[in-house]
């Protein structure tokens, strides 16, 4: 039914993460099993290690990045054989039968889609356990291809991190001829900037550190936008097709929407968190628009993938050993990666 | 050059309306002289004599829901002529050149739309003046033609509220299969639930008012939710295709965006105001979005007089003499009109 597995876990708000067996369910027909190779490190990883949202269940085992290669399937299981380097984002199961499902956006499933971890495990009972793991049984429908051509280690953040960038701009038409504003340069951002990019879009970056400019060019961005100089920002006003919002906490979001165009739509996909009041007037002159987006649905995250094979893009990444997570995690508060950690799972073992 | 034309204005931020004679430009050829039978009382109108927004000029001619009759055309005016029926909303006059005039949408002018009193006057220097008064001459580009076989009187609100209403109805296509929502019971929202209703959509009055239930459905709505109870509230969670938010000052955004379902937008057309901080989650999980939107173009708001005409839709108004105007601006700011105060331009002449 069930097999032990080594895992690095939180098993309190205010614990470290520690070496912890888990179990994992053996293979169901529909199921593939992974052994995982990398492990990317998302900021939500620590919310929920520390119980910022409130809803964590202990032991957490972190980690939606996650991949690996195919290790086993179940008999039902036609898409994936043994050695296919495979990915794991932050579902693993969802209703398959709503309209939202239906419609391949399992990440807005009405009957709530499965989280990777810390959600409910109908296998086993308990909650689910994520990729800071040896191991990982998945359902088929929840398992990505991941290109072979591009660096392995480095495709782990598109996961989560790419997905929750790509899909906003291709739900809102991002491309050619459109001038896009990408606001912060983290984990989320530096991918927001090189998917607009590789879309044709004229992309600036915005960010409140002017030290931050280089990296923006090399990573795509044809400008850079400092948001704390009135000048530049009022230079700006008005001319903006698209803004990606990719910042993680609450902000004044109505410096933005003044940079905002006619119809001109301003996605959040940060801050899962209150935001200060902003001006009505702001949207109403302009029939201006405030939207949020979450990850997107595997199809699409598929579709990410393939397209990150064919325009050779990866995530910039630092590799980390599993006893480097704690430090990691300050790094990460502190904005201190460029632009993501990921978890080399080998030293897991040693 | 100029006519000396009878008016109420207001003279200082702290002035009642008082009788004062302004100028009306002499036609030119492109210009429509129109003799004032009807104007409707808009809460903005009390906004600019009281000076809320910081930039009125005084003295306030108030009035943008004009109706009355041609009593000249200039050469070059083909599309009207004398004993025409015509109304003015709340522009007259715009560039016509930048791409937001190009495509219908004077009120978004790229240069800024010359609003009908308080915007600049190109003509005579000084500020435009609104219709409280005796007669306007307005370009014909900015003349709307006003259907014969409805009551008169009720369709001078059209020219704002009912544009308010429309227009982010039309743009969002608003139609039969969507669950709309219009939050609010006051001028404008009275006008989107009859338009909801003739678009073809189920529609759901929200109030925070059990005693406008009655009101609510003879205007046409199906149900009536009351925002304060938080059960109903809960029932409706998810379930709306779009919300039309007539909340004219500032306020929590939050329990509405719980309203939408996937890919859902409500609409505000009534807070030019600070609204309260919001949480981005809200937006963030189901892909929701909030935008603005203004009055409408030229172009639409001919479409929403015809569509007024065909399928008999006026506002529901309370006519007043002049001489009770500042009477009337206190029960609209106790929201104690149903729905809109018309004044009879007769009485200026008594």
């Amino acid at each position: 039914m069930a097999t032990n597995v080594n895992a690095y876990a939180a098993q309190s708000s205010d614990a470290d993460l520690k070496p912890f067996d888990i179990k994992r369910r053996n293979l169901t027909a529909d199921d593939v099993q992974i052994e995982i190779e990398y492990c990317g490190v998302c900021h939500s990883d620590i919310h929920q290690v520390r119980n910022d949202w409130k809803n964590s269940q202990y032991p957490v085992v972190p980690g939606h990045e996650i991949v690996g290669r195919v290790t086993g399937v179940g008999d039902d299981v036609s898409n994936f054989s043994e050695g296919d380097l495979v990915g794991v984002g932050c579902m693993v199961d969802s209703c398959q039968t709503c309209p939202a499902c239906e419609n391949d956006l399992e990440q807005y499933c009405e009957n709530g889609a499965v989280m990777t971890y810390n959600g409910p495990d109908e296998h086993l009972g308990g909650h689910t356990y994520g990729g800071y793991s040896e191991k990982i049984v998945v359902d088929k429908e929840f398992v990505l291809s991941i290109p072979e051509n591009i660096d392995t280690k480095a495709t782990a953040p598109l996961l989560c991190a790419g997905i929750t960038t790509w899909s906003p701009l291709k739900h809102w038409d991002v491309g050619e001829g459109d001038k896009v504003g990408v606001i912060g340069l983290g984990g989320l951002g530096h991918m927001g900037v090189k998917f607009a990019d590789a879309l044709g879009a004229e992309v600036v970056m915005i960010t409140r550190s002017p030290e931050k400019a280089d990296d923006a060019k090399r990573l795509g961005a044809d400008k850079v936008l400092i948001s704390t100089d009135e000048q530049q920002m009022q230079e700006h006003a008005g001319s903006f097709d698209f803004l990606l919002n990719t910042i993680p906490v609450g902000h004044d979001i109505d410096p933005y929407i003044q940079l905002l165009g006619l119809d001109a739509t301003m996605v959040l996909v940060g801050a899962i968190e209150p935001l200060d009041e902003f001006h009505g007037g702001g949207l109403i002159m302009g029939r201006k628009r405030v939207a949020g987006s979450v990850i997107g649905g595997i199809k699409e995250t598929q579709e990410m993938l393939d397209f990150c094979g064919e325009h050779d893009i990866t995530c910039d990444v630092e590799m980390i050993d599993i006893r480097e997570i704690n430090e990691a995690y300050e790094r990460v508060v502190n904005s201190d990666v460029k632009y993501r950690f990921v978890i080399d799972m080998d030293s897991l073992k040693s």
